[in-house]
């Protein structure tokens, strides 16, 4: 079977895991003998940012360490056993900006992707190379190789009356999002095209799974990029989404910041409604609810209310099944 | 007084010490209350290398960190308290090179360095502003804000009978220095210019000092930028030069290998005549030797045998005092 999975960064990184393990494949790591199954995954790059000279790309990497074994189990995001001494020794000298977590273990991945980025690689072959040190057992696809950047508009807090754009990372790190966001805005996403493999692993998928990630700035912004939306609708595969949102509650923090922004309520009715049913011009045959949430409806979808919760790696394997049983398909 | 210095990173930098000491200075950082001196160092930037995206100033760090408190005193080079975390990452990742050693913290000062270099400012005002932290107490001129590479031709390990040319950082840090080197060469030099204040620091000062760093790849190195041995030779200044050889041996490793490959003996009395009487088309009109080598000539060129190690600051102190006797000048 061959998966497609939407993801951005922590939540999709474990959704991920739980993919793999429903598959019978080991959440960590490639399998020791091929999988029958394939698993894609198109990871947002809207986060992506240049910050002291380094092109950080957190959903990518939270993937990429999590699913090859890296991760800080703890935090979700970065290294295990990570260190701060780069970050520190640019604080010393007074270099903006400081509020970003940029640990030394991550720098090293940054450094390797800057240098070929500058070298003219495409951040596609730059996360090939990358993986084939963390070997996650997931082919990684950047939703695209164009620079698209979430920026956020926020009131400037300098000119009163003024409203100001900043990157997300910005607003999402170091404001936690506790600014008013008037608006969410993908720069750059008009003109970029689908990164390679994106819209042939859509033409070729049996499934396709929008991971608990945020509807806006991870799954939306991928459904952002010109021809993704249309190469879903023609896809053969079903299309199931597992809702980010339980009893009225973003799963990760602050996503609820993003869905005000864009004037959608923060309930997994809503959500599964912005997303629309494929039959009427949106992109999702079934979605996934908490059971909790259990009388959602959404014209035109499958909605099926189960354990939602990826409190561990069987879970979120549960969660998987759950979505396979709404797309009806088997042999797994 | 106005003192210029050539040097190169190390020896260069411990000397400056000792230069500034004698000068009634704090050997570390600024003057509580300004100085009558001004002290200029012209700092050989032919070492310097891109590596991993960033580019590496090993000299004029050297200088900067020692002058500023932040070096490592025991090795000599890179920051007291340094850590490895990203040097190991990258090899982890398999990127060369792996044998150079690039600490967490100075990659801070790296990462600042490149940013700038890219956005397009010249390395002195790089220089200057990553100054501003450190406070060297002494202004650092990049000899060359042009890239000038010094590299050295070896016989090639792979192809027999055939050579080719390395960058200096590989043959020094890489290879120690052990592989024969035909010849040396600064890549750039002739179309390099010296850096902004350079040749004007040369017309104004009252002494000129060559710091006991190699005559070759350092001071060499300097003199070897187009306008730099004329605005010497008609400096109103003294030029005195300190020895790096005592007794037919380098005072730090490995400087017998660049003369050798230059085709001058490891001897100060060799080296004295290399640099020449500027009286005579050279560049020096003193010359320190070490108490042992009092027999030492150098046409044209007033000798004095003294003690040259560098023990401490004030073993250092008391060989500036003894090129400020060579010179003739006086009110210090």
């Amino acid at each position: 079977m061959k998966i497609v999975v939407l993801v951005g960064g922590v939540g999709g990184a474990r959704f991920l895991l739980g993919v793999k393990t429903a598959l019978g494949m080991p959440a960590i790591g490639e399998p020791e003998s091929p999988s029958p199954h394939e698993v894609t995954a198109l990871v947002n790059t809207g986060d992506d940012v240049w910050m002291h000279g380094l092109r950080i790309c957190p959903d990518l990497d939270t993937c990429m360490y999590t699913l090859g074994g890296g991760i800080d189990t703890e935090r979700g995001w970065g290294h295990a056993g990570e260190t701060w001494v780069v970050k520190e020794e640019l604080a010393a000298y007074g270099a903006e900006p400081t509020w970003f977590g940029l640990g030394d273990k991550d720098i090293a991945t940054h450094l390797i992707r800057s240098r070929m980025l500058r070298a003219g690689y495409p951040l596609s072959a730059v996360t090939e190379a990358l993986c084939d040190r963390w070997r996650p057992g997931v082919r990684l696809l950047p939703m695209s190789d164009d620079r698209v950047e979430t920026h956020v508009v926020i009131d400037d807090p300098e000119q009163p009356e003024q409203q100001k754009a900043i990157h997300f990372q910005e607003w999402w790190v170091r404001y936690r999002a506790d600014r008013p966001a008037h608006s969410i805005v993908s720069v750059g996403a008009d003109e970029a095209k689908p990164g390679p493999g994106v819209l042939e692993a859509l033409g070729e998928a049996d499934l396709v799974l929008f991971a608990p990630s945020n509807p806006v700035v991870s799954v939306g912004t991928t459904l952002g990029v010109p021809g993704v939306r249309e190469a879903l609708r023609k896809s053969k595969a079903k299309v199931v989404g597992i809702s980010p949102i339980i009893g009225g509650k973003a799963l990760r923090g602050m996503a609820d910041a993003c869905l005000t922004a864009i004037g959608v309520e923060t309930s997994a009715e809503a959500v599964g409604r912005h997303y629309g049913a494929r039959s009427d011009g949106g992109v999702l045959d079934g979605w996934l609810v908490a059971e909790e949430d259990h009388d959602v409806t959404v014209p035109g979808v499958d909605v099926r209310a189960v354990p939602l919760l990826m409190s561990d790696v069987d879970a979120t394997a549960a969660m998987v099944r759950a979505a396979f049983d709404v797309a009806g398909v088997s042999g797994v």
